[in-house]
């Protein structure tokens, strides 16, 4: 059997010894796998080089932070396919319809990292509306200014705002927020109970109503059909002037030139996140340069921590695989239906 | 009569509205104060220009973001003056007991920016723990490391975070910690109730252990004779290898140059805070170009909301010198004794 996994490059033996969602040290599945007599190959090379990997590879590994886009025709040229990872949370860069068709499982390492990404949302929330980044480049420049920090400085105490989203992580961002005393609106496709809003701090609203009322907007969603490009030209403009949108989420819920022309006008006072279409995002994509935004790259929820997890995860997932076991439930996003089905 | 405000300069007419702690606004205190025959002045000048006003002035605005370093000689100098008014929290800049000693009484704007300020240092605690600048910085090199920003972000979840003073900051910081499910200890002179421990989240340590015990530390205290240079080489030494500081307290309360060597050598994972000794922090000062910082200029507590609540503050303060009643108890920092008394 051959396992492929597909992982942001890194050359340098001398990380930290839990960073290990990388190329250089392959999840620590090789010595596991070739113990037991399977084979084992890990690439950053998400193009043409890959294919050929593909071709005659069981298992697949592949993570959010540096993304092997698995659509219909890979998936198909793949034919010993049967299982695809991903070493972390949003398999949205596989195509998984086609997978099941041709029945690949997809799973992925549930939890992972959901703590993770909730505290960048806070981070990111906390940072555009303190106006952070100028204030630091202040100090990089040898300036003290303080009309200049101060004016685009708020407290996030009394700011609404809105999770669009309700998952593992939007939760657990509500949660956190709880304290800062601000009202918290969310948008779902299911609506909490009772007892879950008042836990969670949280009020349930229609999207309009969230995106005119709130300060602040959070994307905690998945990419999917309905998703994409949810924050396009038109929304943004539906947003409140001069509020901020942080989006941990997917890079592709958002329009990229919308965001930026709304940041450049002031409309949005500042967008933050992490995530980008495509990824790795190339040299010249609008946001690196946009004014008023506190992005970073796509490393949220690949903490030491989170690394740890996501190690665990993916040999559990491919421990079952090996094994004959059915893979853990809560893991799998995606599986072929039962033979004879249809 | 006459007042003096120390005010940071500020000559754009066109900032946010709220922005009124500058010399352009100078609290918006002229208008009133002309209209009942007084004279006002505002000025950023606090060196030689500044003694000229000094002379005749009955009362003195000041703040902490563009401090006033009022000392004993200056207050003898000052013959008229009655009434110094801390524009923010933190009197450290003024020597209480020359100024008592002269008759004059020195008033702050108690809790007018606590919440901005406990804002702050969680937003640096996560910074630092998340590794945030350097991946930021990473967007605006057009780079996409993924192992080089992960193998210094770690979580803050699971972590221990000792608060070295639980005052208004120090509690409203613990609070708002809470939920993201860290161990947290303090250190402060007097003791918690049980049920305030149990609110805030909180358990008290010597200030030894929990330096010893803490992955963050987070000063929230006064600077006093007791706290100057409290975090100098020997006790950042004693700190966790790998651990974070964020000082948003007084910048004196760590040695400078200390902590840039801490931070060079790594036994700082990193520092933040927006405080800075002197203030405003020369171009060369050793901490706006050492690794692994996350600091701001001094703004935090100038929030555009922080600003509303110290104008009116400082506003209700005058008024009642001017009324010739009593400065209300919670504002005074330091009074003269009753004529009579010792």
């Amino acid at each position: 059997m051959k396992v492929v996994a597909v992982l942001y490059p890194d050359d340098n033996p001398d990380r930290h010894p839990d960073v290990a969602a990388s190329t250089a040290r392959g999840l620590d599945l090789a010595e596991r796998l070739e113990a037991d007599g399977h084979e084992m190959a890990s690439t950053s090379d998400t193009g043409d080089g890959l294919d050929e990997h593909l071709a005659d590879a069981e298992v697949v590994v592949t993570t959010p932070f540096w993304p092997l886009y698995l659509g219909r025709e890979r998936i198909e040229n793949a034919k010993n396919l049967k299982l695809v990872i991903t070493a972390g949370i949003g398999s949205d860069h596989i195509d998984t319809s086609a997978a099941t068709e041709h029945g690949i499982t997809v799973a992925e390492v549930t939890d992972s990292n959901v703590v993770s990404v909730a505290e960048h949302n806070v981070l990111q929330i906390l940072a555009l509306v303190r106006n952070f980044v100028p204030a630091h480049q202040q100090v990089l420049d040898g300036r003290w200014d303080v009309a200049d920090a101060a004016q685009e400085a708020h407290d996030l105490e009394g700011k609404t705002v809105g999770l669009v989203g309700l998952g593992a992580i939007g939760a657990r961002t509500a949660l956190r927020l709880k304290p800062f005393d601000v009202t918290t609106l969310y948008y779902a496709n299911h609506r909490r109970s009772p007892a879950d809003e008042a836990t969670l701090g949280v009020r349930y609203a229609r999207l309009d109503d969230l995106v005119a009322e709130s300060d602040v907007i959070c994307a905690a969603l998945p990419l999917n059909p309905g998703s994409g490009a949810l924050f396009d030209a038109e929304r943004l403009e539906a947003m409140k002037p001069g509020s901020w949108l942080v989006n941990t989420a997917r890079g592709a819920i958002a329009d990229a030139d919308a965001v930026r022309k709304a940041c450049e006008s002031g409309h949005l006072a500042g967008y933050a996140g992490d995530t980008w279409y495509p990824q790795p995002a190339p040299a010249d994509h609008p946001w690196r340069d946009m004014p008023r935004h506190a992005m970073t790259i796509h490393y949220s929820g690949m903490t030491v921590e989170a690394q740890r997890r996501i190690v665990a995860g993916v040999h559990e997932i491919v421990g079952a695989h090996l094994a004959g076991e059915p893979i853990p439930e809560d893991y799998v996003v995606a599986a072929p239906s039962p033979e004879g089905e249809s």
